[in-house]
């Protein structure tokens, strides 16, 4: 009989962290706490395996689980003294999801679960409060009649049917908080929401403690496939197939009175990653209320507290803040990592409900991670294996210009202040819900949503926004806590604003901002602000690319050169850096990069007046058109190239020749084309006819890369031209230049030799001239699966290969970038593909290509040089494969570098551990 | 040292047919004459080898080449008892080109080499005819001057130089013809001719004889690389690395005076195939006369005369005749071929120069091939590979309408009469050079290309025409020999036109027909006529498939019947159409097709007012709106396929589910947007959008195939239910059905099964309702290349796979077919690709992806069933690749079933025989 439950509670659980994929990270944690000594209501944990059977076996529980789970109530039973459906001495039960990665908010939780019409007296006499016993029962019922039964408004117009019962029955009692209803309401309400069910449902509401505890067992498993927690695991990369546990746990009651309270808390400051204990606490309260936003926490000790007149735990509680700080102590040593805690206190007495890693910013996980390594709790690999590189992202990303946010005070347009929840700056239109941010965002609006509270719901709106904006909730609230998960600007709690949401108006002193107005938030400092502010580079970025800041002043960077170095030391992978211009190959050369992975030419034409020479190229119809107007191209060509290659100081710079389709750089509105005819004396019919002869079907598949090269290789005789008298210019000052001249869109062998021996008759012309040599390549990218599936003849030319994986990704599925949009995202949405594949690799379609590619090109060349040059090459998954695979090196943007080097270096470590990538 | 040289002369020859690619086709059958006793010149072959190597060595001669050419110079002077470069008994020699296949006139050939100032009056003495000495020498001077030494027009006005001294000189003698020329004034030519090449080309005519050979042999060379012989290679799919041999071989002259001529014949009728000899002679010439189609020559036998006051070969000079018909039957039963031979009596005697296998009409390859066999002469395999599937085509070509071709007899438009020598009936407008021919054919314009006589330059021009037609040269001329071999329709030598190049006018019985006038040309009786005449299906296809004809009526029929049961006989791969509506699959099986490989269910959205229905499904914005329209559809299409259940009677029918992006069935012009506006009721404005909002950058990678399916089942489940409710209908009927569902554009398992679900469901479904079972399978299409390389997995679900290399080949090679315009003629005639991967399957990028699609697909299923139902399907040597790679069948248009049924049974003959496939 295969196991499905594991039990926890007194000195001894049966779980732990080594088998957290079978209960999840909350069944995995309560074990480990429990074996650590460490006060757990006790419990039992259902595993994964239970929940995947269930959605294989078309909603059954496999067989034995109902034993194993009757075999471990009884333990519980007697762990507590207490039992199940007793009418005396009831145990009351949650039930919570807890799946292999945290899923926060996204999947049904079931409390007070076993309460009946009987067992409710017992608890009302057992606590001596009746008011307390009768509200949990009423919050069962209605918590289970949404969550288990599934009842749900009607109507658009019926909010949620139990609260529109309590809202009658305030009206009825003339009062306005719950906390006013009397015993005899409770009773009333809970008589009317068993009517209600019977009515809507056609069904008695489970009086039976069993039945009800395996309704809610099957409810948190289905609530794996709710909507809301697709979308997450969406976002979040989690696949589908994992399944949740469930967690069967003793009740503890925060809000039993004074001496009672919950709260959670992280064993170090998750925004700044300092080494202080920090946390929120509300007493007389459940755990639901800190996490839910609904009302403000107070904050756990002296330190953390900004306000005099409330009280913190420390202060409150002494003892138990005392015994807080020792599991803090005993949880960081034994996870060796950060923790996000919660607790409950029940009369005076302390039970942890949780512990996990905590979420953090990228300022945090580089501190956390940096001080760890020193305080020799981890290793430089772990450190490195604690910072997600998309992380990297935060550190780098925009603070506000300080003159403009100086001017911004002075004008008094700081209108609030609320928690600094996701540090970076961000500055964007309001708007009021999810919806509206995801459809502004998608015409290209920069938005901040504006919520009193977020939910689960809101996670695609979140995600659309620049910044997220809350009125109410702390530093634990969803808000905060998904935001820096995102990596998303936000400020939390921010309790001055008074945000109407049927007006879409925030009213913040005395002054109103309306939807589509500009706000801007500092996520670093917590302030709002009315109107637009610039923004300006990161610290990081100040001490780096504009050094305007000296390493020495700035902690941040100081960990960032700190962290990377540890990379640098581990990874294998060559990071260069995608670069068209001398200054954004200046910027990635700061971050570290190795080389320049692909120079696009064509950009360079759109510069300046620079058009007109393409286009008079572009409409000439004889060969020597073209080569007069590329004559005027070609000292422009060269500037361009002698810059990069200054900056690049001896590292290598691949230079891709032209690659689109012609049409590209001619106008195609009639106006602009009689502007053309003016500037060149061509008359207007015949360039329009020249603009139609151009037009293509598929521009994606027409004539473009190589083809144009083919075609008119005086292109291409131009372009090595500037390439190597830029190249030759450079040397005879003293510096070294690398050129590695790249043909794109190649799928013939034939193709690649006509187009070197262009290439190579001109260095050899141009080096005889300047009487020098150059040490440079011709090869190719390798991006359309021909190419791929014939490298090996192809690798008898090429000196280099670059997959063009964007490319590559629109031929090898036959998918238009351009247009995948009608129809990508429903595949993401459905697991047809699991991840857009033009944003991480799709491994086992173009992966299996690019395989093949390496494959058949290093057998033709042995030691051939294999890069990348696609976006792909700045997603960690994707720099994980391309290393896996051997590529010599990943070519990306600028700011996508140090992303890179961090993925690069965590692939290293991944394959020495052989820790399995999650399938 | 390698053996660059083979002699052949007396009774032996050191080559023969089995060094064919080393000696060419001509100096092979030179060989193999001298070693059946049957006289021919002596003399040498250089081979093809020593013609590579000139390639690849800068155009120079190998090592040992010169030795072997003088040490088989000497062997020719003993075997004739004259010397090269003598002056008393001169040696002439012809030098000639001879590819492995025959490439008649592409390439260059010098005759009379060998004379001089000094041996020109040995051969005077010799011959005891100074004229005739002096006139080989003059056109030895201006062969050479052209060829070898490369002297051309300077200018557009001039034609060619040395013609132009000869009409000065005429002008001066105030004669007409060349044979009025003095030997004076043939000495003063020749004095000229060098003069003029001394000027412009700065040298001295050579006047040694061996100086002379050596220029002669590399320049035969070099004439395998003009421009014509490169576009001939390319129509004939001949490689350009096979090179030509160089034949030097004693001079014989057909111009010695009466009792000399020349001819050529053809061992049958090459245009009908009938066992009669065949051939054409004109006394005192030289074979390039007769060859050129300059002077119409005279028939060689009683039996061919149609003209009585003209005499045949046969009356004039019996003995030779005689002779003739002993080497005629000697020649077909060494090589138990059609041959076609050149002939050159001097003074009586009997020369023979050339034997090869003649070009014929596939009317006429049938009828030899099976009366071979009758005669015993070749097996029936022998007779498969005699006749190409091409020429298939030449049996189904329309003829005229009776009716209407009576009506024109009768109106007096038939106007001419030439030679039947191309079959068929064609009709267009007339134009009057190559180029016309291409541009206008270009522009969708039937033309028919006339000419006084065709040259080698002309071929693109008659490739894009319908017909041909010439005023000069017989059935042997360049215009029948090309025609005959491109299946086009030809009327040669009809000698009553006038034509006028300048005037682009014929005139003929007083009547005039301009350039762009209609005239039509029946190939098969040789008629010309004025005017537009309809054509109607070849006689074929009027026993297959109008049954207007009985089989025992058309001894054509019967030809093709057999050849077609002994193709059946021989194949192993099935053959299938494509085919979308019940009249088109009706010819297909007349055919033989032995299924549907893919009815394309989109084709029939367009008929008669179904687009409405398809329309206002596209607008819909909601599921409701597409289902309602998807129900009027239905009917419709459930229809069509019972009517093409009902003509396949039982055969399976491979039905593909709708393929095409939304917006090609919508309106794009504002008028057209109007009239649907109107129609549905559906305001303009939302209808623009809607058509705005549907447009794709790329719409061959974008919203199309199977992606449209699975965003929107409900398309989907209309077709299936058509499918299944026409198929249940059928079968209750008595008929058996197979249909086979094909899923379009799959590149990922899941959406494959995505889309069998839904089949699967409503299969179900309907069979339930009509209570039958109906024998299906659901399959794929294997288009895109991510589909090729995933093949296993896709294997899991997929019933099928069907190559869909029409798409395969755009995304594998990245290559738009509706762009690649612009640069694919340029990439075939670079020889980047070798072929047009369009029309013939490109087997290094395309087909390695089909045998990986092929290997992993049977790795997980190991019977699993694979066809191709790209156009490739009906392509001979992609049929033979598909056999090769073990698919189970091809899919064609319905006219090329029998192509494919040919080319399939060769495809096994050539595995068997391991005949090599040129590479």
């Amino acid at each position: 009989m295969k196991k499905y439950v594991y039990f926890f509670g007194g000195k001894k659980a049966e779980g732990g962290e080594h088998l957290r994929n079978l209960l999840g990270g909350k069944g995995a944690g309560l074990a480990d706490m429990v074996n650590l000594s460490i006060p757990v209501p006790p419990g039992f944990t259902i595993t994964t395996e239970a929940c995947v059977y269930f959605y294989k076996n078309n909603m059954t529980f496999p067989a034995g689980l109902k034993e194993q789970v009757l075999e471990n109530l009884k333990k519980v039973e007697k762990a507590m003294g207490a039992t199940f459906g007793d009418s005396k001495n009831p145990l009351l039960f949650s039930v919570r999801s807890g799946a292999r990665v945290s899923m926060p908010g996204m999947m049904d939780t079931v409390l007070n679960l076993g309460l009946n019409e009987k067992t409710v007296k017992g608890l009302a006499v057992l606590t001596g409060n009746e008011w307390f016993a009768y509200d949990c029962y009423r919050r069962f019922v209605q918590m289970y009649g949404d969550v288990v039964l599934g009842l749900k408004p009607q109507s658009k117009d019926e909010h949620d049917p139990f609260e529109e019962i309590i809202d009658a029955k305030k009206r009825e009692r003339k009062i306005k908080l719950d906390v006013e209803l009397s015993v005899k309401d409770m009773k009333e309400l809970i008589g009317s929401f068993k009517d209600i069910i019977k009515k809507r449902l056609k069904m008695v509401f489970p009086e039976d403690p069993l039945e009800q505890l395996w309704g809610a067992i099957g409810a948190v498993f289905k609530s794996w496939d709710t909507p809301r927690a697709i979308a997450y695991r969406e976002l979040n990369n989690i696949p589908d197939t994992w399944g949740t546990a469930v967690n069967v746990q003793c009740m503890v009651f925060g809000n039993m009175g004074a001496d009672s309270g919950t709260g959670v808390a992280f064993t170090r400051n998750p925004s700044t990653g300092e080494n202080v204990f920090y946390g929120e606490y509300l007493l007389n309260a459940q755990g639901e209320d800190v996490v839910a936003g609904i009302r403000t926490p107070l904050p756990i000790n002296q330190k953390q507290k900004t306000d005099k007149s409330v009280q913190s735990l420390e202060e409150v509680m002494p003892n138990i803040y005392e015994e807080l700080i020792k599991i803090r102590g005993t949880l960081e040593k034994h996870y060796r990592d950060m923790q996000d805690i919660e607790f409950t206190i029940q009369d005076k007495k302390l039970w942890m409900l949780q512990t996990r890693s905590g979420k953090r910013t990228a300022f945090s996980a580089f501190k956390i991670a940096i001080d760890m390594v020193k305080q020799g709790l981890i290793t430089k690999e772990e450190a490195l294996m604690r910072v997600e590189p998309e992380q990297l992202n935060q550190l780098l990303r925009p603070i506000f210009d300080p003159k403009e946010k100086e001017k911004a005070l002075k004008e008094g347009n700081q209108v609030a202040k609320g928690l600094n929840a996701g540090p970076g700056a961000a500055t964007g239109k309001v708007v009021f819900n999810a919806e509206d941010a995801e459809s502004w965002a998608a015409r290209g609006e920069k938005v901040i949503l504006v919520r009193m509270e977020t939910s689960p719901e809101d996670i695609r709106g979140m995600n659309a926004a620049q910044g997220i904006l809350t009125s109410r909730g702390g530093m634990t609230s969803h808000a905060a806590l998904v935001a820096r998960q995102m990596g998303k600007v936000c400020v939390a709690g921010c309790g001055e604003l008074d945000i109407d949401y049927r007006k879409k108006a925030i009213s913040v002193k005395k002054k109103t901002i309306k939807e589509g107005e500009y706000i801007s938030l500092d996520g670093t400092t917590g302030e709002v602000f009315i109107g637009e502010i610039n923004t300006i580079p990161s610290e990081v970025l100040r001490v780096l690319v504009d050094k305007t800041l000296k390493p020495k002043d700035s902690p941040i960077y100081q960990d960032f050169a700190m962290l990377m170095k540890w990379a640098d030391e581990t990874r294998k992978l060559g990071i260069r850096t995608n670069a068209d211009e001398p200054a954004q190959a200046a910027v990635a050369v700061a971050f570290g990069a190795e080389g320049i992975g692909l120079c696009r030419t064509e950009h360079m034409f759109f510069e300046g007046n620079r058009i007109d020479a393409v286009r008079e190229m572009i409409v000439a119809d004889t060969l020597e058109g073209r080569v007069k107007a590329l004559k005027k191209l070609l000292p422009m060509q060269k500037k361009d190239f002698t810059g990069i290659f200054k900056v690049m100081n001896g590292l290598p710079v691949t230079i891709r020749t032209l690659d689109p389709p012609l049409h590209e750089f001619l106008p195609h509105e009639e106006k602009d084309i009689k502007v053309l005819s003016k500037k060149t004396g061509i008359p207007y019919d015949a360039l329009f006819s020249k603009v139609q002869s151009l037009h293509e079907v598929n521009p994606m598949l027409g004539h473009r890369g190589c083809r144009l090269g083919i075609v008119f290789p005086e292109i291409t005789e131009m372009q090595a031209r500037a390439i190597f008298e830029a190249a030759c210019e450079v040397k005879k000052k003293g510096i070294d230049v690398k050129p590695e001249v790249m043909i794109p869109l190649v799928g013939h062998i034939t193709e690649l030799s006509l187009q070197k021996e262009v290439v190579d008759r001109v260095a050899q012309e141009v080096m005889k001239k300047y009487g020098t040599k150059i040490d440079y390549k011709v090869g190719t990218m390798i991006e359309i699966p021909r190419a791929a599936i014939t490298a090996d003849e192809i690798a008898q030319v090429a000196e280099f290969f670059s997959f063009g994986t964007n490319d590559l990704t629109q031929t090898a599925l036959g998918m238009s970038r351009d247009d995948a949009g009608k129809f990508l995202r429903f595949y993401v949405d459905n697991n047809i593909y699991p991840f857009d594949p033009f944003q991480r690799i799709d491994e086992n379609g173009v992966g299996k290509l690019m395989k093949i590619g390496v494959e058949l090109g290093r057998k033709t060349r042995k030691n051939l040089k294999i890069g990348i040059c696609g976006e792909h090459g700045g997603e960690p998954n994707s720099v994980e494969f391309c290393y896996k695979i051997g590529l010599d090196y990943v070519s990306c943007s600028p700011f996508r570098v140090t992303i890179a080097k961090l993925a690069a270096a965590r692939a290293v470590i991944k394959e020495k551990k052989k820790v399995a990538v999650p399938d």
